[in-house]
């Protein structure tokens, strides 16, 4: 039934789904379960309360949704926003693309701020709309932290500032699909009204569930809101937590216990030093790239992702093609130009359970497609660019002394 | 983390999720794969096209969505029809309760025709209904093939026969949840346009996918569909279908590994075979039953279930209390009694990847707890009257021979 | 590449290999590591001591040996005796015999002392042959305290008084493969100088490993012992022990990690109610038995096994079509009868990670099973039996409540 | 229970226990079996006949026995030498040793032909031993193939070509624990009696099957062996070969199931292709050894072993703070330094199901770890060796196209 993928692990450096450490894989590993029986619920409690550390907010209202990123976003909006409602909007990559895309199609007004791709959102656009804004027309702002096809983030903090600096009430939804668990993220005190992620970007967990905290405001919001939505719907999640059952319809039994697992692991190595190797990671391979002579398609420090790099190749070569040796011939699984960069880029995902030899070895891998597609790389010389700095950088972990 | 269940199995007879057999368990027990990579898509072809043998499909399109029941309900409906469409759904039970909830939420006009819980489907009001509906306002039927609060199987050959006999146009939607993979199904021959049902239920692997079928009919009416839809939508599945990914957004590894392996047990098994077990063990349960002097929610034998059977209790016990014990006593997990029926029944779960010896276990679980509960049940007289059924019931299955 | 075993779970009733709990198998679902690391010495640190408790020693030595039963036997006899011995040794049926035959075939003089096969051993012989034995050559008193093959578990306090009785110095040698964590075993209070067990007998793991336990007088026996043996020398384990690195040789990483979590769950049901579980299941069991009109193998009720009953066919029943039957038709594993009871007795294995339903599943399949082979049997007559002491006697378990 | 290993897959690299491949692990990922059952035996079957492919042997006699490679070792010895038997042996590491300490504790008079560490075996010193053994005193000469503690690979067609030069009638004896199913490996061919090995080598199973292959001649001196033996009997295992029930005790279930999947993976893969890998393996490792001017502790080129590699540490530096800073800070598991090369010496075992991009992340990490300890390497230097040549030399596994 499997395909046979060549000796050995696949190295897999796409930027999600990402690689589910053994723990996590245990964890899933059972049958079924009765999700009435008292221990589902009990323990459903436990993750709705860490999984909010994750987020960093004391006051959102999580909610675990059977679903991926692109039902995430869609619960976010429905339950916040009314159709014909004015968002503004930025569009720099193939993600804050769909999700603009989703946003036209649920009949939001959408006032799209576009940058061109490799960089990120345009504040200055958004602070002049704000400033026009005395009216208070625009009900939210939509932003993707982390833009994963050309490895982008975005500066939130100044996003809330701005908010601020103009009195604005708009909500502030965030996509932190590429970004929640690996880069600095803080809901409570950035002001974020909702952040949204999928289990199988830094969780490190299989794809299947949506994770969508919702500030105060957010859930007042969600009161008022007139786009139609069910599934999607947080009133059916909070009748159930009121009753203390939890599940307005059937979890994954293997998912819950998937997250326990996941969370573990996280508070176990610290999420500051989650977010520490993954700094650690993305400069590593943005050292690597520099090394190769190639350049980044982020087109400025203060952008630079720590989850995703999005590497330009020179145009005498096809970057899926890249890709495709990679899987072939190395074993090695790279993310694709998408979209505007279709061909121009190749993406190495650096985000969730991943530790430095493995992104070497990815690394080592690159060089030598990039040897294989006749590219005139010194083999050797980005592995040597990332490790002088690794080495200098790895933290001594106190568990493993 | 774990809770201690006690020693030995979890006897699961809860109407789903339901025991998943170890081959699934074991296809499901990997690392993540990029979705984007050649086998992927390959492998999503194959599961594409054997999906549609459990709905008894060639002409359907079948989708695999990343969702529960009740996303593949919004599934159905989102895609067929807009807000407004009068539609005509039965209510017999919670669960087409709460898909009727979903109908009226989504803005459809829900003709609703209700039993008593523990009937069928009024055939007859829908005959009334057909017949008066010269101007073909109602543009669908929706029905619940199996109502698994109640256990009444609806009959959907005479439902089509209607629509036929009126020659009525109305889309014919049918939420086979707990029937499809276990119950007589055939979408083709029935003129069924939407067929759905979850990962969780017949199939027995983890929750996590609604799969939803849609006939040629259904695929057109689709295109003129004006609910607003994003996540659920088939256009973009088709757009990815067209273009051989297959994806729109990241599927669950682990669930189409998952489900190639439950498919290769199913028509291992012989999917007739499969159906033919369901049948026994539904009558070796109804037996045991009778032999207790209890009676069956479901007032009629033509509406008698074959995965779950909801067993009456005297008014002077809680069945919720029957449930309890189950749990707390004998490691065996059954079905609560849902609304209307809540304190009143209980429910066997017999769905699924299950065998004879395991039901005889569920059964005399049940007759002790009935005794612990004081109901003067006669201890072993349910099983030897479901075990003398099976007894003579039972097919040799050549493979094991 | 499996064979496909009909639906369902597979009923496991022989007893030994037994069913594996999910956590343990869970526990095992890992890859191989580094057993010089720090944490694998650390971890058998804490399975030494643990594994004492199963064995209710306090100056015993443990040793966990990569084998089965058949090579903790080598490993008891070698380490403790010289070729040319005398040893005492109690003949009651097949895994007696097969002991018996490897302490001939390692070159012991081995006084056997027979008994019919269903009867325990014979200690009037024993307590003649130690009081005749005033020059103390008799260097061991061998015996399998549990007889998996007829359902015999021998008194083992009886045999100990003897030798205190008669102040005899012989080594006192037990199998405690189908006893130790599941029947009352208590090696200190016992006076056992060597007991054994195996992985997948009572503590429900895959088989092996076989552990072996010394007590400090078996420790100093072992300096003079004169029997040849590398693979299964003490010594070696114990350089180790002293080294801090514990393993002489490579140990399966899989079944550190299962044994671990075996333990952890006997500890959380506690081991006392581990044994009354199995003392329980044992009774129920040939209760069932009595209900059919069949009688037990073991002929005296001082000998009755609470983890295997052999049940006695009538003469124009062959016991293998019985078994035969089991795994075709009912997908349940019974135990042949061995040797000389071939043909004449099946077995029921009712130990380890095994609960109430779980057994009466099992019998409702035996009486099917009678039935088919034309025996008179009263359907549910069995179960009827079992769990109507059941039903009075299963404790609640304090962690389920 | 787990200790936290840092975040990331373990980099296993040491010479054995190896990475086991998920397809292996999830073949384990089960419940016990009945081994009496039908299905057992007739798996064992094609366990019995494929084994022998990787012996590369068609008149062989296998045996997989529930042990390690010392099991593996003393079942090779016993059954077909007698004590006092003369055996020729060569010392020339660790494991040679401890195989020639177990054959002298089993009373065989041991001829030692010591080599220094880091050479091969001296056969000069046979060829003269052979040469004036004219009355064939000499039984048999064992030999370890690959030497894992030093990574020397000895010339076995040299040492069958001295037996027949000499027309002598030795029994010829191989350790194959870390070559069989990586190296070079003709039972038939190359006239073998007994070769062995273990599942926690190049099969990349977990530990605990030790597998014997007999040759004709082998199993007619096992008729004659006086060497006393139960558990490693080879009787034993042919009484049940002729009763097609294969077990004289208990196997292990998992490994069964893991041998059948270890054994599919490398017919997949081709068993010359794993052989043709591991040979560019350990070349990429010599290469990057040569560019960190370390030498390799195997002293001549023809002794190059394609499995492991030790590597000589300047005097200056610690070999065991290597792997100690390995585990610690990077994740990585090295072999440790033996015996007389303790603190000299620290190893890469390449050997198992493991690819290009796997090593060079270990060599990676190895670069990073000797500038920790202050060896003034180059970092990327061997990376960029063992690269260069790998890049040019992997073929393209058409099964990946």
């Amino acid at each position: 039934m499997d395909y046979f993928y060549g000796p050995g692990r696949n190295h897999l450096f796409v930027p999600g789904p990402v690689n589910i450490p053994e723990p996590v894989i245990r964890a899933m590993n059972r049958n079924n379960e009765d999700y009435r029986s008292p221990a589902v619920p009990a323990m459903t409690k436990t993750l709705l309360e860490d999984v909010k550390k994750i987020f960093k907010t004391t006051t959102g209202t999580p909610f675990m949704i059977p679903t991926t990123g692109t039902g995430a976003w869609e619960s976010a909006l429905t339950n916040t926003l009314s159709p014909g409602d004015r968002i503004v909007s930025f569009l720099i990559g193939q993600f804050s693309l769909l999700w603009i895309d989703q946003q036209q199609r649920l009949n939001f007004n959408v006032d799209v701020v576009e940058s061109e791709w490799g960089q990120g959102a345009n504040l200055d656009v958004l602070a002049s709309k704000l400033a026009a804004d005395w009216a208070h027309t625009i009900k939210a702002v939509c932003i993707v932290h982390n833009e994963t096809a050309t490895g982008v983030t975005n500066n939130l903090v100044a996003v809330r500032k701005l908010l601020d600096d103009y009195g604005h009430p708009a909500l502030f939804l965030v996509d932190g699909v590429s970004s929640i668990c690996a880069l600095d993220f803080r809901m409570d005190e950035w002001g974020i009204d909702v952040a949204l992620t999928g289990s199988q970007k830094a969780l490190s967990m299989p794809t299947g569930m949506g994770i969508v905290c919702a500030s105060p405001k957010a859930m007042e919001a969600s009161k008022m809101a007139k786009s139609v939505r069910v599934f999607f719907d947080w009133k059916d999640y909070l009748k159930f937590y009121n009753m203390g059952t939890f599940w307005p319809y059937t979890p994954s039994i293997q998912l819950l216990y998937g997250l326990r697992a996941a969370l573990d692991l996280i508070f176990e190595e610290g999420l500051e030093n989650v977010i520490a190797r993954h700094r650690r990671l993305g400069k590593a391979t943005r050292l690597a790239v520099e090394a190769w002579g190639l350049k980044n398609c982020t087109q400025k420090e203060e952008w630079y992702s720590d989850t995703v790099t999005a590497v330009v190749v020179p145009p005498y070569i096809d970057s899926s093609e890249i890709v495709r040796r990679g899987w072939q011939r190395y074993n090695l699984s790279l993310g694709l130009g998408l979209n505007k960069v279709a061909g121009k880029v190749f993406r190495i995902g650096h985000l969730g359970n991943l530790n430095e030899l493995q992104l070497l070895g990815c690394l080592s891998g690159v060089e030598m497609i990039l040897k294989d597609v006749g590219y005139p790389v010194k083999l050797g010389s980005g592995v040597a660019a990332a490790a002088a700095y690794l080495q200098n950088n790895i933290p001594l972990i106190a568990s493993r002394i």
